[in-house]
């Protein structure tokens, strides 16, 4: 049986010139969060240690897990006996690249990983413009697991424009859906907090979305905002554009509570309609 | 071909204490939306000429088409030549009650009817408990129509919580989600628009809410806020709690715009899951 709460941090975390400071900054970040603020679940970005290009999607692939960030995320991990939801860095695997993110347990090992199943194509001329599926292989596995009772999911990104992606993980139990998430300074503004509501809401679960901080000097210049939402479609916490450490105690009644009040998972017409999982 | 904008007309009507008196209002609304202001699809709330009660559902129930307000609002929709979404009344056919949508053409036709198939069952106590499945019996049909080359379809209320139903408009070629909606008052500021924006921006397409003006002397308090969203997730325009107008013109370029630049509809991950409608 889960417990009524779980002490979670967002690591909105600074870009650095080299993975190894960017991996040395994430290791005093997450001790911190876990030592000085107690959270047992700790949560980092999309693409923080590395630059958000096609070039260095290349370049800085490794293998997950066994690669040298996997390697210092598990040792971190066990060193605090936490959850680590490693955010996504890029993995290389029979030749093909990967968006990906890696999770790992309180005695460090590795729960699994999740691979970016909606590739980041978007093309909004002179504003932003980019095309994962350049240099990227999709991903067509989900990944759950559970933290003390509480189920999780992950999801990276882009990925939350898709309301069967969330929906499934509905299916699959899932009541904390995590997004690793690197939107842009255009469409930030108008889409992230609306998606992260919608898709809490409409699946009465949490939905966190942790961003790296805005860096002004990259080519991609990532939105920032952090956010974390409640089964209600509510705002729980938010960050601003700059590295920032959110800690909260997610209050897990509210699953129930709106499941009761609101009940539209036992609402369904799926004498009309059916979302359907393809193996 | 669809024209590049429509003007369309959302009446938030006020209530009155009885059917005659809220259909003679709807009429002279109707008609300054059409006659004054030039709106060509003229849309009215949910409930609109009845009290929102069990009771008054089965008291003031008619025949669709043919029953009083059906033939008071074919009739002015020929008189002003425009196309005219009718709010929803209370249906009576075979013995049960619906909640249902009847759409007129600009010659007085009967386009079609749609009853809404989710019904309003909730229950925060206290607050807002409401049983429509206690009297109404829900349907299974969708509705779809052409406005001069717009997609339009309808739903209704509660039906907006379910984003399997608005996927599956899109399926249908829905390009202008329309539902009247009596939201209470304690959900709307949670959802109303939150609902309104994500259904618009997943889809791709407009979509309008149409509320009965909020009267507090009423068991049942509607939240008001009649809103309209464009594909892009953004208010296009939104009432307030009182009677009020809402006289829009749709840029119906947006919609191209949108999925060529955000192409969500053509990157769904039909081979590891699916949205089935079922016949």
């Amino acid at each position: 049986m889960a417990p009524s709460k779980i002490k979670i941090a967002l690591l909105q975390l600074d870009s650095f010139p080299t993975k190894q400071a960017a991996i040395s900054n994430a290791l005093t970040q997450i001790r911190s969060a876990a030592k000085a603020k107690g959270a047992k679940l700790v949560i980092l970005p999309e693409c923080w240690n590395s630059t958000y290009s096609a070039d260095e999607f290349e370049r800085s692939a490794e293998k997950i897990p066994g690669g040298e960030t996997s390697v210092a995320l598990a040792n971190t991990a066990k060193e605090l006996g936490i959850w680590l939801v490693g955010g996504t860095y890029p993995e290389v695997d029979a030749g093909k690249i990967h968006n990906t993110c890696a999770v790992f347990g309180p005695q460090g090992e590795f729960i699994g990983k999740y691979r970016k199943m909606h590739l980041f194509d978007m093309d909004i001329p002179g504003i932003c413009t980019f095309s994962e599926s350049s240099v990227l292989t999709p991903g067509k596995e989900f990944l759950t697991f559970s933290v003390e009772g509480l189920n999780v999911g992950i999801g990276i990104c882009y990925d939350q424009r898709f309301p069967e992606f969330a929906a499934i993980h509905r299916q699959l139990g899932t009541d904390f859906l995590i997004f690793p998430s690197a939107f842009d300074t255009y469409t930030g503004p108008m889409h992230f907090e609306l998606i992260a509501r919608a898709r809490a809401l409409d699946n009465s679960m949490f939905v966190a979305l942790c961003a790296p901080a805005r860096d002004t000097s990259k080519d991609y210049v990532a939105y920032g905002y952090s956010t974390l939402c409640d089964p209600w479609g509510r705002v729980v916490c938010r960050a601003g554009e700059h590295p920032e450490m959110l800690v909260v105690d997610l209050d897990l009644t509210l699953l129930e509570d709106i499941k009761k009040k609101i009940p539209v998972l036992k609402q369904k017409r799926n004498d009309v309609y059916e979302l359907v999982r393809k193996k």
